[in-house]
């Protein structure tokens, strides 16, 4: 079968990884469009892509015939005016995260999506495609430990560039908890409720952290996020859930183990690009795939508007101290 | 140097097992009275403890001549008229906790005691004495990864009796993560809240548990305490520390590691009496040799008095879901 | 760049998944051909690979021109005229693991390959691909623990088919120690060693196991190896390295940790096939970079010989309780 | 009931360890009796032990009828003059290893013993107090993996003080491995060799190690051990025992994990006082109670004798590099 040709959006650190990707990791795929209106930055990622032409903007790739599906990876904010054309084109897409930045435009999104009558967009939620959330959710799903009760789960950074403000913790960062928690619990976020730990003298100046987020489901699952994005020692996203007869642990580190200097130590990652590598590649592939079978089967656009949604509940919640209910439009039957 | 002579006031569950402890595994005392109303319970003890003599009240061991030092193992409700007598004997005393089912009648046992000119009473809260909390108090103390920030506790039970009750959960259990708390970070609780996880269906009826509890010290860590009375799998006591620079933690079981039939295994506990056997151990050694040192050095009145009132917010926060400023009394001087 | 046309040798166990492998996980190459006696399975491969064409044998694969490079995945002693062929046409070779079933012939296939001028052969030895293997030569290599002294090695199945016998012990399973120790030591078995341990009365009748080996390098450092295919529990490959300053391991299992009914587990493999997935398709991918770039640089037809005298080494070894050190011819420049 | 009064000959490095152990963490037993040439030795010893009486000779502490029970804590060579007073006046000892230096000499004490017609001696062979190798005895007992058939034993010193050469490898060191194979395996050492592992350059001048002993046992186990006496990051002593199902390991450092600096870490330890300090406990706890009890339970007279005969096999076969086969009087019916 020939390759899908993927145009990729956005040539920054997130679009080059994912040129790169595709270009060396991918079965079945090749970058035929690189979408940059910076000329330096699309240079540099036809370097990683020598077959794929540079387009100013996603209308003239769409307009070139080059274009079989869409990867969006500029900034959230920059997601709309791509999206729009590329759902009126009919193209398959795979959005980073967010969808959009609020709930009001990813909701627009998704009724763009149902009215071209297919759905189009996979949203880049990467956790679900860890092999550890896997092997969690499908513990879950078993029904092994019995339900499901609650979530423990610690995100912790070593530490953020200093342009990572407040609001982010709630809406870059623990959005990816307020993903995964659904995906566990097969379940919307009730509410959120966000309460300060001590400082840390060592993170940013302005940022209050780390911050404790209580994320209550639907279906009656308590999950607490220790947000952590100064803690130095390494980057380390865990969860430990708990069920009425046992507990499950995933996200330690593993590997080889060195006695050394009265100690017995093993590696910690440093940076999610290591920690979330084989994700994101099988992320890839398995959207790669279901474009070519047809089918998406990834998070979906729905999944983008909740987490959307969620995140509004979220920033209130950190701003006011309150227990914020999150609000949802009712789901459409289209996403069922 | 002579034994010290105890009196062990109880010879329930508690109360037996200390008689044990003090006759095979404590140097440098013995049981020399065993207080307790109930003659089955009593005559079964002295079979522990052949020389020790049967009283059934304090006054009369008291009065006997044959009590240097006084361990009570009664319910709480139970603790007040014992040690009023021998607080007033001047009699050195290792109180298991609660030191008083509730803070105002804690407050005159720390007022009696002080009105004695000398501290007596040492309360039993043994997880003081555990190598995990003590270990990870010296790694706070001694800075190395910086400021503590939070802390994350897990205390779980395979199981309870008919017997407990929700209030429980608060006074009987969470009690010892608010001394363990206040031992960490050596400040107060400020407040409490609690919240529901999932209830375990498994659990005896009228228990809403497992519950979430915040406690914020007044020094501003904040501790999560997942109570859980009935996760079937095993009793477990963890505690996650949060330092600016890193993470410490402790509790994990450890011993052989089985590879059988698929998997690589260790052995939890199921019992908080293999669990913190050590621990009991300990505390009592210590309490030996600081009474016959002539100076307490453990957990004293005054901290079973802090535990009460915090206790009683907590209770306070179970019944109605809100935030809960505990009140203490002015520490007196006494107790620096 | 266009994909690099595979001839997959062989179309049994080995061999479909490797088809599978490099039509499904493998960037830039694709099946093209399919070289199998037996129609069935001929059939069966081609469902996998839709765009391969079946050959009889390997001559009329070459003849055809579909094929660029040529994956030898038949049993050992099928090697020899498969290789011949490929060599004489100047098709890279990957060849699994024996190059030869012996010394002699594998010495043969080096001279022939010497005698063409150019490499083109690699030998199966996927381990080297394992990232367990890579961390640990790479400790190795940093000096930071100090020079390594020996090596412990364990090499456990849980069982094996009625149709493995004693010699495979050494020559099927060991062989694969024999060329990892050399890997990690970067020297030759010098000599080796074999002591029977207690038998396992569950193995196939025949089997005199598990065993011991001793691997001695030519630079001096000792391996034992633990070879037992009975264990029942799960298949397991572990390294434990001795330092000068410390000690390293590498091959425990990982993933989500459970804790349930008393313990805290993690899961074991129990095949090769999960436990080295990761280090099959790198070793496939990187081979065909490799290829696409014009130059080799897994394990050579030098490994692959010095294995099999090794090996030779080891049989001797096995069969008369001695040590018995290995015989190598001089090795030619052009592995240099 | 009153303490057991022990006489402590030898009050160097492990006798004044054991006094301190005895005064202050032993239930039913007090220090009686130091006996010690070295008057400054001695006068040390004293103020641990403040009841005890200063004796120059085990004569004259026997003759003051102030010993009930004997503990041997000088060095081997010196152990026969204290055995054969204290055996003849019927005195239970507690002899730590080696019994005597050589086989020859054990056996002689082993007849004295026989012909006072009463076990008197408990060897000081204290791992088979350790809760790891109590917990693996009982694996092992339990037939729930199987049989045993092999065992893998690493036994590590960070570094040795210059006094220690070559033969401690084997009767002061392996000792340890010899009785406790006997012990795990319920059978005498049949065979010793010994081969050199590459030398640590770090080790002290005329050291040649790490080595690698194998000891077979009487029932066809076969135990690797590691002998390694400057490894530089810890004191480590684990085993991994092979059954025919399964895996079982003991001895990996356990306690709080600490993340920082990019790994997860535990300590080890760092001496063997830290790592068998509870078996030591054990030990002489036992041994009080045994004593108390009238019947020895601890590793007997024939236990030491067995040790000293592998011992002897030992050092033939590192001076040889053969395999020695290990020669044993017939074992009295005395000791079934």
């Amino acid at each position: 079968m020939h390759d899908l040709k993927i145009a990729v959006v956005g040539a920054g650190l997130m679009g080059a990884d994912h040129i790169i990707r595709i270009e060396n990791r991918i079965v079945g795929a090749s970058v035929s469009a690189v979408v940059e209106p910076d000329e330096g930055r699309a240079k540099a990622a036809l370097a990683e892509a020598p077959n794929a032409t540079w387009f100013p903007n996603i209308e003239a790739a769409i307009a070139s015939g080059l274009v079989q599906a869409v990867l969006i990876a500029t900034p959230g904010q920059f997601h709309e005016p791509v999206l729009t054309p590329a759902i009126a084109a009919g193209l398959p897409i795979l959005c980073e995260k967010p969808l959009t930045p609020d709930a009001a435009s990813s909701l627009k999104i998704v009724e763009a999506e149902i009215s071209g009558g297919k759905q189009l967009i996979q949203v880049g939620f990467m956790r679900r495609f860890d092999a550890g959330y896997m092997q969690l959710r499908d513990l879950i799903a078993s029904g092994a430990q019995g339900d499901l009760l609650g979530l423990h789960c610690a995100h912790r950074n070593p530490a953020v560039p200093d342009s990572y403000h407040n609001d982010m913790l709630v809406y870059d960062s623990i959005v990816h908890e307020i993903d995964v928690v659904r995906f566990l619990t097969d379940s919307p976020i009730r509410s959120v409720e966000i309460r300060q730990m001590k400082r840390n003298s060592l993170s940013p100046k302005g940022l209050m952290e780390p911050i404790l987020a209580l994320l209550e489901t639907e279906n009656g699952v308590l999950a607490t996020v220790e947000m952590n994005v100064s803690v130095q020692f390494g980057y380390q996203v865990k969860t430990e859930a708990v069920f009425q007869k046992g507990i499950a642990e995933i996200g330690r580190s593993s590997g080889m183990n060195v006695f050394a200097e009265g100690s017995i130590s093993t590696a910690e990652h440093m940076s999610f690009k290591t920690r979330f590598a084989d994700a994101y590649d099988h992320q890839i592939q398995r959207w790669v795939k279901a474009v070519k079978g047809g089918k998406l089967d990834g998070p979906s656009a729905w999944d983008g508007y909740l987490a959307a949604a969620a995140v509004e509940a979220g920033l209130e919640a950190l701003h006011t101290g309150n227990k914020v209910v999150a609000s949802y439009a009712a789901k459409p039957s289209f996403y069922n």
